[in-house]
This record gives C-alpha cells, structure tokens and sequence, in this order.
C-alpha cells in the first residue's frame, strides 16, 4: 500500500518515476489567500538542479524543472483547494540504462523493488530515483510562502563533506563556496577531495545541518507526532539519509544533565542543546537537525553484484553522475522541514480552544 | 490535534498521565486468531520497571505494571477487534509533586506543554513523564506476539553510556551485567561512573542499538513511509531520544562510495552498511537502529529556571528519580521497533496482485 | 486492520465488547481548556440506557454506564491529552448466550464476523453488539461539550416507527411521549403496535431526524470530505442504519430544479431543502440528517438459520432485548452528529490563513 | 485542511478545477502487476461524457476526456508506485461565466465556497463543479481493473426519474433507452417528461441502483469503517446525491423483524434485504446500494438570489447544461463504489494471522 503522502494537514502526494514523461506533486490543505509566487517555487527548484557552481558535484545532465502549475491557484493566490505542480522529465534517454535493466546496483533499491513488487521501472531508478526529491522540493515551496507569511524560516549548510569539517561558522562563506559551507577553508579542502575522489570513480557523502527560525512556540503534538519525531521521519524520508539528529543530538548521549539541560531565564534559554524542542513541542528557539549523508552509490569504481536470475555480475556504473549528494540535497532538507513546520502550524491552530 | 496514535494498519493509541488513575494502550488492526500469550507481555513490562538489578540507575519507585486485558481476546486468542491494555498507577503521591507546580524544570516538557495548552497537569510530568512509556511496551508487546509468529525478532543493547563505548560484542555479557553491555568490562567502568554521577546529583545519557532478525525482504513503502523513516520518527517519539541512525549512520557520511556500498552476491550481502534497508525497503539483512539518549534532566544538583510567572526561580530536583533513562529505555525502543515492523509486515501483504 | 478510530481532528478511538470486562473510547483531539462537566456526559448516557420510560420498547436488562475518566482531564479541564472514559459491563450473564454459541442468528453480524475473523466472541454480538454504541456516546458527550461552548447545539425526534409517521411537528410533544415523536397522536399509535407487535414476538424499525442548529458557516471539506459525505459515513456506521438522507434527501430526487433550489435572500436562505449543506460545505441553516433504522433481528419468532458446521438450525431468541433500535438509537446519532461536527470546527480553523 | 484524498489503502487524491489546465488523479496503494488496460478506463470515461445518445439530458458542450498516464505503469502493467492520470480541460470559455462572477447561483457552492475561503474560482463551478467527478471515474477506472482481476463486477441502473420508476426489471432495457432504466415503458415517459422540463427550462432528479456482484465474504471493518459506512461516505461525496441507502434502505424501517431479516440456509441466504452487508461487513450476496440524485440546480427558469457584497439579484442560467445529472453520474457512483470495494479488499488481506 502506498506511502506517497506525507503530513496531516498541510499534505503533499508525489508521483511520477525519473524517465517517465513528468513527475509532480499535490499539496492538500493548503490555507486560502496565500500570495503565490511561484518565482519563489522555481528559485528553490533552480538551487536543486544540477551544474554550475556546482558542477564538481554534480551531475551534468540537464534536468528541466520549470514549475507547471496545474490547479488551485485562481488570480495569484491559492483558493484552497488542491494546488498540483508538475515538472516536465525533458532528458529521458533511457538506452543509457539498458546495461542496469537486469541487473542489481550496490546501494539503490534495484533489488529492493524487484523483491517487493515483482516488476520495477529499471529506467534511472525509476520511482527511487533522486529525481523524486524534486517534486518534495516543489511541494516545499509551497510550505515555505506559507511559513513566510508567518515570519518563519528555514535555512541549511554543509557541515561536513567526506569527512572534512566545518570548522568554524561565518554565515556569509555559505553562499562564497560551491558546498555551502560555513567555513571556506574547508570548503577548499573539500573541493580537493572531490577532484581526487572523482578522478577515482569514487564518491563522498557529508552532514547537512538545518535549521527553523523564528517558528512559534507550542507546534508538536504528544506523544507519537512530537515535532522531533515527524523531522526525523521527514529527513529520513529522503533518499541518501541514514541518520538525524536534533539540536545536540548523539554528543547530547555523552553530557550529563547539568551540562544538556538548557537553563530557563524569563528572557529565553541560557543555551539550545535542545535543539528548540522539548517534549516534542517547540520552544521558541532555533529547531535545529543534522542529517548523515551516506555517498552516492552510483560509483565507476567495479563492484560485485548479481542479476534478476542471481547470477554473478560486476558492475560499473559510468556516465553522468553526481559525486555527492550535497549540496543539491541540502534544499531538498529545507523543503522537508518546511512541510513538517507548515504542518504543525497548522496542527496548532486546533489545540486550543 | 492528538497525536497519541501510531501506525497505518497495526496502530497503537495511547493515553493517560503519569499520576492519573492508569494508562493504557488500544492496539487496533491486529490480525485475529494469534495466541494471546500475557505472561509475555507481562515480561517486557517488568524489564521496563524500575528496581533490582537495575537499581543502580533507575527509579526506587514501585510502579505497578501489571497488565490488565479489556477487550479484543477471547478464548486465548486475538479476535480481531481493538486490544486493549491498562495499567494502573497505584504509587501516585502527586504531592511530592506540589513544589513544582508553577516552575519549569529545564530539559523538561514543563514549559512547552504549557505555553502549548494554556494548562498542564504538573503531576510527575503528566502525559510527558516517561511513564508514558509503560502503555507503548504493552502494545509493542502485542506487535511481538505478531512477529514472533512470523519468526521474526526484535532485540536490543547498550552501545554507551556517559560516554563509555562498549568496544567489544559479546552477545553473552549483555544479560550479565545491569546495563545490558555486550561488554562485561566497559559495563565495569559505566559501574563506577553511575556511582559517582550519583554522588555529584547529575545524571547520564547513552547509545542504544536495536536491531530487528529475520526479517522479510519487501518491507517498508516508497517514498515518504519508507521503513528507515517510520523506524526514525518510532525512535524520535521517545521522550529521551535526540538523535537516530540506521546501519554505519552518521559513519557512512564520512565513507566512500566504494567502502559503504554493500556489494551483493548470490548468497546475500558481502556487508551490512545500509542497516538492512535499501531505498527504504526491507532487504532480508538484520535492521539495525541506533538511538542517542540524552542524559535525564531531573537532576539534584542547582539549575536557574522560572515559574508560570515569569519569575526567576532555582530548582534542585530531589526525590525519587533515574540516573539514566538507560537500560530501562531499551525495552521501549524494541517496543517501538516491532510495532513498526509488524505494521508494515501488514501493508506488505497489500503491494502485490 | 482496524477501523475502531473515527474523525480527523477530534477523533475517538472505540474499543470493547459486549460481555467483556469494560468498554470505552478515547477522545484525541479535544482542544485544551474545556470545562469537564462529566454530569453532561452521564446524563445522555443516561438516556441511550434501557427502562421505564422506554420499558415499552427497549431491554429490561440493567446496564451500568456510569462513566470513569481514566485520562485527559485536570482540575476540571480538558488539558488537549487523550480523554479515556471508561463503562463497566456489570450484568454479564454470558452463559444466557450459550445456545447461540455455534448458531448465526438470521440479521445479524454473528456469520459475517465468523467468516472475517475465523474467531468471534459469540457472548451477546461481542464487537458487534448494539452496546458498542455506549462508547460512542461517551465520545460524543465530549464532542457537544466543545460544541456547547461555541453555541452549538444537536438535538433529534422520532419521524416515524413500524411505518407509522409523526404527520405533525410539535416540538413540546417530543418529550411527552415514550418514542420521542413531535406529535403525541401518532405516539398513541405507534404504542399500540409496540404492543402487539411485542405479543407476537417480532420487532420494529423507524425513521430518527437529527438536526444541527447554529453551526458556523464553512464547515465541510471538499471535495470527499464533505460535510454531508461525513455524516453519512458517521451515521451508516451505527448498527441499524440501513439509509441516511441529507435535507429533503430522497424526495428531492422527485423535484424539479426550480422547486429544490433554495433562493438566496441578503437574510439568508429562503428555504432549507439542502439540509444546510451545499457542497458539502454547511450554508448557516439547521444541518437536517434522517436515518433509516431496521427492525431489531433478534425476535422469538422462529427463523431458519445455519450453525457453524452449516447444518441447517432453527433459532427463536427468547429473553430480554429490545423491539426497537428507536429511541435508544437517537442519542447516539446526535452523538456521531456531535463528532463529525465538532472534527470539522477543528479542521475549518485551519482553513483559512 | 484539505479533503481531497478517499480511501485507506487503495486511495485516491484528485485534483484541478473545471476550468482550469486539467484536472486528474493519483493513484496510491494500487498493487503491482496488474495489466494496464487504458481502454477499459477511457470507455469508463465515455460513459461520462456529454452527447449523443444522452443529448437529451446532458450537456452538448465538449469535454476532452482522453486520460492520459503520467506515472505507475510500466512496459503495460502496475508497478506499485502511484498512478498518475490526467486528463486536460480543453473547452475552457470561462469567459461564459463573467456575468456569474459574483453572484452565487442557488442549490450552488458558489456560496459556500466563499463564505469558507473568501476566494474561490468562479470559472463553471471550480472545483466544486460536477467536472471533478471526471478525475474520480479515472481513478475508478483503476480500481475496476483490480476487482476485475479478482472477479469482482461493478454495475449500475437508473431507477427513477423526475418521479418516474422504472416498474419492471428487464437487464436487457437497461442498455436499450438513454436513461439506463431496466424498463423501456418507464424510459418513455421520462423521454416525454425530459422533453417538457427542458422546454420550460426547468431540471430534473432520480435514483441509481448499484450492484457489486461476486465481492468476496468479510470486507468491511468494525465499527466505524463498515462497509456501508464507507459506501456511504462515497457515494454522499458526489456533489448531487442527498441520500443513500443499502439493500431495502428506508423500506426496511417500515418492515417487522421477521419480514426484514434474511434467513440463512446452507446454501446461501433466503432473502437479500440486507443488500450484502451484516453489521458492517460483506456475507458474499450482492451488495446493493441506492442513491438520491437532486435535480441539477442549474436552471434557465430565474431565481432569487445575492451577490457578493449581498446585494438581492435575480439570475438565469442560460447556456450550456445538463437536464438531468443522471445517466452521466451512474459510472460515476460505479467508480466510488470499486475504489471502496478495492480498499477494502486490500484491507481484508490484513485481518487473518
């Protein structure tokens, strides 16, 4: 049964596979009277897409992702009713995977979806594909001219890439390097990496912190849809993610008490160890989440691996292909977030009587 | 809006406060006919409660947990129809409670379910107090009888705490000492520290590994409601958790593609890195969870903090109270594991014609 | 899997069976800062409960249906946690059932759950018994006191019983009958074929009128949503309901355009054949709901029927049970009524940004 | 918070306004393998569309109705993931509903739309027109292809018109006469009748008798998600339908215990008046339901009505429209009911152990 809806209130439904004739997404419960600017939408979609600056890291196939707004907008705003965005698939050559058609990638859901479904879409990927994340980036959008409208933001940078941290945090070297990094140092150190490790046929993963502004107190609901929990669904959700964190997170299993605790004064929190949420419910301050990116699978290094019929193959997966997921993952996060803050922004409106 | 249910097909809601009469759980959508054996469930209660041998650190309060059968068995045997489970709270002395009536203990949900509710029940934490737990390994309870008919397990250890890894596995010490370490030595040195955390009036937190056996293949739905992300938002509920990781986690953001890569051969995986999940689906490989505990808030020693007005107050919990949510807490992982695990075993009957 | 669980926003999840130790429900969802008046909730229970006045058509049997809040209310208020409320099964005299153990009584849920679950509580309908319907109320009791305090009232009468109809509407008649009815002339009726139809040993249906004053405009989702789409399910979900008409319902389907349309007036609609709801979406006017309900099937009259082994039986239901579904049956409607209504107050707060 | 999605597993979310680029449906949850057989939907479709031979009562404008498959199937068959299908609004003058533009047309949403969003799309209805139900015969379509492949047919026939029953029950008629009426003596008079209203520029209503034929024993959940809960729900959700009922509906209320139960034999039930449905749930009997359709509320005839700023206005629709929603809704309450049947037949593979 299917799980291609995501929220409660705000919700969106994704469709579509990486080399079908397009995919999109459905956005329910969208508040009337909402400004839509779909500038908005395209910009947050134009900073998913591959190449220049990016183009160490990505990939180099042109991805068309002009937003096609299909309903629920009516004289520039949303009506209310369903809004539906779709984005063309334009490059589709599918030849280029007749290699893979029988046979399992190392570290994609190849044989996952052959094993659950019998049948799977070998083309790119298929409905697992990355191009998926580009229909939540689009349903984001939405959630982000919502919470807008609100005075709320959410942001993201890289803190770590194959290894190589952030050392420091000057806000304004995150837009000076191509990784969106914090700290332009390593940002060079990185950009070495990645020439090496692409000369190898290798690739990298990396640590994406995100982070709510300005998001009101009270949104989360006990005990299951803590605002936490619904974050570490929503960043887990996403493809290449194997691990998430909030506020301190893992360093926060080695405090003691005195040292987590963040101390209450009646002008806010002394410190955010909490990551802006306690019990579930935000705080007032800053939400904050780390993700673990694992490294993209797709590698021309040869691996072992076996076909439909289990026999022995080795592969090498050549072409176009991102060595690392991040940066072009990090707006994929955001718009994540977005959803699950519109959502319980939403959510909140109903608890109080 | 109540977020006190979890699940799609099996799903558990739960309800009551810490100090209230007693909580219990409703687990609807369980599958009729499987022997309904309480003394289980009953054993999975008693590892959660608190006292000898875990007494060094848990709570000396005797709560009662004994499990009371409403509905949904008949004749031994599920019907089909909603189970539902309570447990009383016979040790309610709510006035130990009444010096923190009006203040906010920091770390805790205090100060959010109030600015949240407008009104909260301050008794012992209320529906926020970790005795909430209790009802959600009672419905785990049942999923396991679910899963143990279908030959499938769900277990946990202790990985850290306070900052002391267990460096070595040994499957046989993990019922050898309190602390549930599969490493007699590391729990030695975990002895000493919890003793004198005890002394200073602080607390600790820790590293808890799950990890689910046997399996089926073709668990877990594309792309929202993938298995890693329901396990993830599982985990994140749990009061105490800050952080979750499945597989290498956080490890596998700092390998290359070729050291994360799991390369498949006939026979299976040459490596577990994914954690037993691909692209969010179930590959027959042990699921393996990793959650990040933070150290218990209510500590004895002095914290700043405020009251509902405002005022500037300072709070020094005394009483009756746990060092470490550890290795109480990790019964309640599993709880929520299996639930998981037996809610998408349901759906996977669904995906195929 | 499990459909106990009904609402959005305010939902209530039902659980036990009629000859277990208890049933209940619990109410996630429910606003914080309501004042709890349980005397409210006991005194509709009170009127679903069997006996003089309504001996004449309702069982003789005593059920005890004082209510116990388990969760969810502090000092008097809801606190916006899960309310449980808890209804003892007193008079559990299953042993009366024992001849119906292997037999399906011709009407009722006896085969169908037989052939569903492969198991089935036989004592008394178990899931399936009309008594379910108590927790309802008890849930719906909490829904009209959100009401309430909006200015919200439910309220319904009897239209007609074994065919014979309230020709006349005189709204101080429906207190002064045992049936409810808006006209004491067909009462007189209607208590002389209870009668003879109680001599003969078989039993009766009839029509109730729901009705809903002083809703808010804008309740109702479009476009499966709807308001009246609700409704229906909440109605048909009870038992004996076999149709459900909104407004002028079947008969509209006789009218012309010209003669269903409600014309439009700056002071509002100049005629109520929509029964409140355009669109799904509640116009200002009374919200009208008529509910068809069958004939109660247990009757002393001999009918043919199989056992478990599908030899051919022939069952006569002796002892205690109702004639009529009607009055008991009107209270729980108003109680779905209440729920669908008070779920959609909660989701149109979220409407509009 | 939006209403746009029906169903649990099986699930259908719509989307697009009449006047809008297109309009469409996903599909989630639809099991994989399944052969794709386009044609079989858009023959569905045709069923729906406007023209000859049911000019007389329908509208003569063009709807382009060629659905067109955006994602879900693969090399002609289900794989698992979502359905996308979409179908463009070509005959889109909405320049025709200037003059509506602010004038909320009776027995219309127009009115109620406003008064919910404070926006709404003018433009033939939006999203409230009787178009949306294109995007449900879609996503019926798909179910039908599931049913059909577990032997399940859903059907449908017109038992009334303007006050006209059709008498007799020839299957053989029902295909013979414009209006589906299992009786072409009756079909006449409504012939004549059609003829006069539409003269006098006036609107017509009916009911629809639906049939599920062969759907197996046990569908259906207690207590809220019974079956005919559900049915009812689908079929209220149809803009024009008013009333439901199932098997002898609001007959049965007239009807004694003895003459309304259906005795149970060992080969089958004696009687059907339960239309296939005990206590909620499927006894393998045809199951049957029936809907009130209203009379299209748009008439040429003039009217009472207000405008936006509520000022009094009279208003004549003039233009293009149906007669009668009737013979066009049928394949309409034919697809909500196999997305019901369809969900729970998914539904039921969960509830044995």
């Amino acid at each position: 049964m299917g799980g291609n809806t995501f929220g409660r209130l705000f919700r969106i439904t994704t469709f579509g596979e990486s080399h079908g004739e397009s995919l999109g997404v459905v956005v329910d419960g969208c508040p009337s009277g909402i400004e839509f600017d779909i500038s908005k939408i395209q910009s947050l979609m134009d900073r998913r897409k591959p190449g220049s600056p990016f183009v160490s890291t990505s990939t180099e196939r042109k991805e068309s992702d002009i937003v096609h707004v299909i309903s629920g907008v009516f004289e520039g705003k949303t009506t209310g009713t369903p809004i539906t965005l779709i984005l063309k698939n334009n490059d589709c050559k599918s030849s280029a995977y007749n290699d893979l058609k029988d046979v399992f990638r190392p570290g994609h859901g190849d044989i996952t979806y052959f094993l659950k479904y019998g049948i799977r879409d070998w083309r790119g990927g298929g409905r697992a594909s990355a191009r998926e994340t580009a229909a939540r980036v689009a349903g984001g959008g939405v959630a982000m001219l919502l919470l807008e409208k609100e005075g709320i933001s959410v942001s993201s940078f890289t803190k770590e890439i194959g290894g190589i941290k952030a050392e420091q945090f000057y806000k304004k070297h995150i837009n000076e390097n191509p990784f969106f990094m914090p700290d332009n140092e390593a940002a060079k150190k990185v950009a070495e990496k990645v020439k090496a490790v692409k000369k190898s046929g290798d690739s990298l993963g990396g640590i994406v912190e995100i982070s709510v502004k300005s998001a009101p107190e009270g949104l989360g609901e006990p005990v299951f849809d803590k605002l936490d929990a619904d974050l570490a669904k929503a960043m887990m959700s996403i493809g290449a993610v194997k691990g998430v964190e909030i506020g301190r997170g893992f360093e926060a299993s080695k405090l003691k008490g005195s040292e987590n605790n963040d101390e209450i004064t009646s002008s806010g929190f002394k410190t955010n160890n909490s990551g802006g949420i306690l019990a579930g419910i935000s705080n007032g301050d800053d939400i904050i989440i780390r993700i673990a990116v694992k490294p993209i699978p797709s590698i021309s290094l040869s691996q072992e691996t076996i076909d439909e019929k289990y026999n022995k193959r080795n592969i090498s997966i050549k072409g176009r292909h991102d060595i690392c997921a991040i940066p072009r993952i990090n707006v994929v996060a955001e718009a994540m977030a977005s959803i699950v803050i519109a959502d319980h922004f939403l959510r909140a409106k109903t608890c109080l009587c």
